[in-house]
């Protein structure tokens, strides 16, 4: 009896995990550069977070979340998305008691139960930032800035922006009832879904993929926005324009979320033909007062690693995947076998890679090994070469061999370097 | 109305996930070094697998597991271990047939439904390698001496470990009729558990909390080996030698895993006040069988993160928690808080790291920040300054000032590294 990985998981090998450890090393460098720091929340968080976090009406939650009873028959969530973890985590730490703006980013599984797609798993997997504590665009602007320069860095092609600003609540009620006059008279043609959110949450409508083509000429949210987002709207664009960010407004842009105010945005990238949405986000600042925090704006995005790589795969950028291998060690001879498990354990403590043969296989079979481990160099030893103290290497770029002491193996490959 | 991360979880926040980021790097270089690659499996398995793999008479499947149906009424289980998800892996994905041996290493997530306790959570966190493929004893040796080599380059203190032979088949069927013949005697004094899993597996209850002090006139297992089981061992101790891991055989060792054949190890160090056990593992000759693949022998361990945490805690080992920021730029002035905005940027673009104030605060106060985040340079514009097309940049270190043209700053700040 065999097994398999669950439906919508994926087993990320050798050869495939060091692209996803290039993106990620990527990321962290930005954030060190961008001076954002790592939180890890838990994979899974009581279930009443994310109804209340992510929104009641949302997919995710009516639809997408993995819930169970634990061992203590409390209700637990596997994390949908990443914000209302970070976000509660800030709350219950208390982190708005530091004086400095809080600029977190998170690297993790995140799981949904969705029908799985190329780029769409159940496990799937998101950077992300979040910056809470502050309300002025320049932070909106350096938290699209860090993830356009992620793709950008990547090596994606077409890198843009689409922005949009989703107002502030007094904006949005003035905008919801605008939208609901132009939704109500065409509630019986759209699908069932949008008919029942209709009145909860009109903006929510406009994202709806079945309908899409029903709401071309409804109104404009940037024609509702009032002077305090207008101005917010137009600082973004400013400093978005100083960056040199590629991007442009698309005023439909609402997002899945409920909590968004002001800002949203999507990072696109060239995809599979079409041009693809690598990530998005927008501004929050209603949502840490809703789960019980003090009334503290943010700003953050998430972007989808499945995405990333299933992009960098089909434009063809090469990603390193193998490190080379300092040295693959021949034994030739008992003697010799342990001496050189002596002398491997030493080079490893030195701090450079090595490796031997563990199967009794031939002398041609391990010189195909180092081969495929990409060995700088193979080291030789018989067990004449042993009585002497000394060993023989050979340059696999060169195909020069010298014979150094045993004592001096070590030494003589880091001078190599 | 607040919400809190589920019991036996932790938020790990910056100033302490610096610590984590380190262990880890440490523990991937290191395998970089050993030539063992990462794979990555999902967090959730089908729940058979754990049964089988993990072995029906233990606590963790008995009593531990976080397990759940999907939506699809799949019963699905947290992995409570790394080892059960690797080994399906390598069967599944049939790593079985490359010319190496595999050799693999994870880090991530684990789930155990236990009562919490210091360094225990219920999601907790594991490095393990798995090397698949090979009987040859150095390869067991070079599996302990990559974790004993781990704890050593953490500065652990007291590094040790101890090595028992459970035996192969043959020689485990000779040892448990013997201990079954020392056991059956006393059952009726022997905890619950013991009781019911004594003829099941009696190995397992020399594991037994409760009831060790009554095993101590127990058989030993190193005098049920066959010469095989001895000869392996009898290597394995002679590469540990070479090595200079310091080792000392304890026969009462035998793991709470059913799996394990042959060498079986703990890793310890000194810890909070005793010693402590930081990992452990051993050779799993019947594993790959077992789960549905071919009949390859495998060896690996897993250590626990919180635990290493807690020790280099309590060691007062010194862990890099916050890299130096390279500028923190201080703007005064409208126009020039725009050009701070942008050399922010370019200073970021081209690898440095920086940071502002968002805040809207008084000089003072961003200095303070400046000091938080161990700035190596502060960067100060005016609107005179910017008219001229320079700024003012101070060493922190030697509080030296001097004023460079804002074109030449990212080239000033890069020649001063």
């Amino acid at each position: 009896m065999a097994f398999q990985k669950p439906t919508g998981t994926q087993d990320l090998l050798p050869g495939v995990v060091e692209k996803w450890q290039f993106v990620e090393e990527k990321a962290r460098d930005l954030c060190r550069r961008f001076n954002y720091r790592e939180i890890r929340t838990p994979i899974f968080e009581q279930t009443a977070l994310f109804v209340r976090g992510v929104g009641e009406t949302t997919d995710i939650v009516e639809k997408e979340m993995y819930t169970f009873d634990d061992k203590g028959n409390r209700s637990m969530t596997l994390r949908p998305e990443g914000t209302a973890g970070v976000v509660r985590a800030y709350v219950e730490n208390k982190i708005y008691g530091e004086p400095d703006v809080s600029k977190l980013y998170y690297i993790g599984p995140m799981f949904r139960y969705e029908r799985p797609q190329a780029g769409r798993q159940r496990q799937f997997h998101q950077f992300g930032v979040e910056a809470i504590g502050a309300l002025d665009p320049a932070i909106d602007a350096e938290v699209i800035a860090l993830g356009y320069q992620l793709c950008v860095e990547l090596g994606l092609k077409d890198v843009k922006v689409e922005i949009n600003s989703v107002g502030n609540p007094a904006s949005r009620a003035e905008y919801r009832e605008k939208l609901l006059g132009f939704l109500r008279p065409m509630k019986d043609s759209l699908c069932k879904d949008c008919q029942s959110r209709m009145e909860r949450n009109p903006l929510r409508v406009l994202d709806c993929k079945v309908d899409q083509d029903k709401f071309v000429g409804a109104p404009s949210i940037l024609d509702s926005l009032d002077e305090e987002s207008l101005n917010h709207f137009a600082k973004l664009k400013e400093y978005l324009d100083d960056f040199g960010v590629d991007y442009a407004v698309n005023n439909r842009l609402v997002r899945g979320l409920d909590y968004y105010t002001l800002t949203a945005f999507e990072l696109k990238a060239q995809g599979i033909g079409a041009i693809d949405t690598v990530g998005g986000g927008g501004r929050y600042n209603g949502l840490v007062g809703d789960i019980g925090g003090p009334d503290q704006p943010g700003i953050g995005f998430g972007i989808g690693l499945e995405r990333i790589q299933l992009i960098l795969e089909h434009q063809n950028i090469d990603v390193s995947s193998l490190a080379p291998l300092d040295v693959y060690f021949v034994a030739l001879g008992e003697a010799a076998d342990r001496e050189v498990n002596r002398q491997l354990f030493k080079l490893r403590q030195s701090g450079l890679s090595g490796e031997r043969d563990y199967l009794g296989r031939k002398m041609k079979a391990q010189m195909k090994s180092a081969d495929r481990f990409k060995a700088r160099y193979t080291a030789i030893l018989g067990d004449d070469e042993l009585e002497r103290g000394e060993i023989a290497l050979k340059s696999m770029d060169t195909g020069e061999q010298q014979t150094v002491k045993l004592d001096e193996l070590v030494a003589a490959i880091r001078g190599s370097k």
